[in-house]
């Protein structure tokens, strides 16, 4: 007897809550600035093939990528990646600060995991990135949003938050953030404000969890060194700092990492509930990545990656409106477009839509719905097409947007 | 000025909670029956390197396979699932009842989080699978025991707790159990016992998650076929099926699945946070089990792993004193040993190890520490040592048991 209609799941709150997918990887149009995809003609698919070709002709290489592994992580990715900060920030830290995660997702996760208790308080960036809005919300957070300014985070407007949070008797207990090359608006928070946010985040007793997910494509070094991190000038071990491999070798290894002190490592590696991330992955870039080859491949990718922002750029000069104003983003994936609130955004997607070129609403980056009056916001990534699709899918863009206006007078 | 002292973090409930570590895949003395690894001269390397080095040579598929990936999975990979599904079980699912997962532990933890809010009641076997107990308490929740008899979990007795709660007013979210080759007492429930506890689920509306993986790994399939999985006798859509390819193929792949009704699947797939499991693990098992690869390599395990469960048997029989009694399983990894409450565990421990074996204490397997008066239990796996290392473990391990019943008399 089939008897369908007795059963009632009783889903978790958190369950009960999810209603969308947060990110559908993969699908595209032709012209598509929505995703902040790698471009695949830049994964290091001979080195990959010769890396596993070595590791899987050798029984003992094979025997320890094929089975489980420990859940720290593979010890010479750790000590790759120790290396390799102290050669590119003169950092240096030891193995007992990182833990390798499932993609920066995965650390952003656990760390949610370590500090969150359903209803507690997080703070993010209004806007932030999507994947980790949606990663804190479904740890129990609420979110509550600092400021950002056409500098980054605002540290003022953060410390009010804070001040007014405290008079109500709430302590948040994180600020996610992502200081350098923001996504979605492409901005790098200068090292005084960085300075200032760790004064303030010492007032206020906050952990500060820093997504550092593009650092390394840094397309300006001409012009100076980037700001340390906040993990680097934090002395009070308050900061968990995310990476990951997805933008300088593959998404598909789902590999990242979290740096914080030891206690804090060790406490998120008895959160993780996967008997270790994925080992075969971890092996392959180690082995890659011997002899300096992770930094010669970002390398390659700066070299690509900035005629790619160049060209962004220029056409946004050259075919947007006047009404228009955008960021200009020294490193990562994304440019962040303001245009005037007469501008109705489902009509501007319509629009380019019927241009044959799609972007991601800026409003999905807000924690909050955006109320009526406020820009109407465009996140457009730069990463995956080439620079001449660049530019014709800013162009078209520019003809939705006016369009759009013409439309709105 | 460094103020570490000022730093105060405070941890989530279930981050304060961990203590210890739930496994530490790897570690090993040199006659060990203590974990559960795949003997890793048994991986597929060759196919491995074949499927690898097509995929990373064609420019298109390791593009997809280093790209993020759908959530659901790579669909070639449900598609293979579906097929071998139908093939080996008779079982009919379309691809909208299968999502892929970080391993069945992603499954479990996937499972937990659909259904558990913090102080949720979840049913679990008393022995159970370790890694699961510990998921499953991370979710928040309380773990009640069933008992396991000697036919596998008592169905019976799970009835009465679940009357019991029910007068208390507490209705469980879920029963764990692993019906087939049971993690740690190999033991494997009836047909009949199966429709039981279905029919016992409907009468107090109980999700079941069904641990399936050690399934393929039947050892005496000419005795008769395996009772059908808990999920293909279900009729009201109420089991979550977890399935891995680690003990098929390799578990440093990382990748498992879950098999249940589609509602339940698209909320699963909802509630992953880290972007997609793992794309290219995903795609080389795909190359990989193209032209039935995966049905001769399970093949080629049971012809490998069915004389080390008997070499285990056999042994067991010459060398453990009269006093002990053990399960004898027609699959899986593990055989569960019964000894008389006077032995003290920590004292045979000390003894075995003087003899150069381990194997993993039996209390670990409970959710509860056992009360004095409990048998003393061991779980041995047969999995990784060849038959002649086992048959010399089991001796080694005999010796300590004598050693320690001589000192308990």
């Amino acid at each position: 007897m089939t008897n369908k209609d007795m059963f009632e799941p009783r889903w978790s709150r958190r369950a009960a809550e999810v209603g969308t997918l947060p990110f559908t990887g993969g699908a595209r149009l032709p012209l598509s600035l929505a995703y902040g995809l790698p471009d695949p003609e830049l994964f290091p698919r001979a080195g990959f093939a010769a890396a596993s070709a070595r590791i899987l002709s050798d029984p003992a290489a094979s025997a320890a990528a094929l089975q489980y592994g420990s859940i720290a992580g593979h010890p010479p990715l750790i000590e790759m990646l120790v290396e390799r900060l102290a050669q590119t920030e003169g950092l240096h830290v030891s193995p007992a600060n990182l833990l390798i995660t499932h993609g920066s997702s995965g650390a952003i996760g656990l760390a949610a995991r370590l500090l969150v208790d359903d209803g507690d308080v997080v703070l993010v960036e209004a806007p932030s990135f999507v994947g980790a809005l949606s990663i804190l919300r479904r740890s129990g957070a609420q979110l509550y949003t600092v400021p950002v300014v056409a500098s980054g985070l605002d540290v003022a407007g953060t410390e009010s938050v804070l001040q007014t949070l405290h008079r109500q008797g709430v302590q948040p207990k994180a600020l996610y953030t992502m200081p350098t090359f923001h996504n979605p608006t492409g901005l790098t928070l200068s090292l005084d404000s960085r300075v200032a946010l760790l004064e303030v985040a010492r007032r206020y007793n906050l952990v500060i969890i820093e997504d550092d997910a593009y650092r390394d494509l840094y397309y300006d070094s001409a012009e100076g060194s980037l700001p340390d991190s906040l993990y680097a000038l934090d002395e009070d071990g308050r900061v968990i700092r995310t990476g990951t491999f997805s933008k300088t070798l593959a998404p598909g290894l789902r590999l990242g990492w979290a740096l914080a002190r030891p206690e804090v490592i060790e406490r998120m590696m008895l959160l993780k509930e996967e008997g270790g991330t994925v080992n075969i992955a971890q092996h392959l870039v180690a082995e890659f990545g011997r002899d300096g080859a992770l930094d010669a491949q970002v390398q390659t990718l700066v070299e690509a990656y900035r005629p790619k922002r160049d060209a962004m750029l220029n056409a946004l000069e050259s075919y947007l409106p006047d009404e228009a104003a955008w960021t200009r983003p020294a490193g990562g994936f994304f440019v962040w477009v303001t245009l005037p609130p007469s501008i109705d955004p489902p009509e501007l997607a319509r629009c380019a839509l019927e241009q044959g070129v799609d972007y991601m609403p800026g409003a999905i980056c807000f924690p909050e719905p955006l109320q009526p009056g406020n820009p109407t916001y465009l996140r457009l990534a730069f990463s995956l097409l080439s620079p001449e699709e660049i530019v014709e899918a800013v162009k078209r863009l520019g003809k939705a947007m006016r369009q759009t206006l013409g439309s709105a007078k």
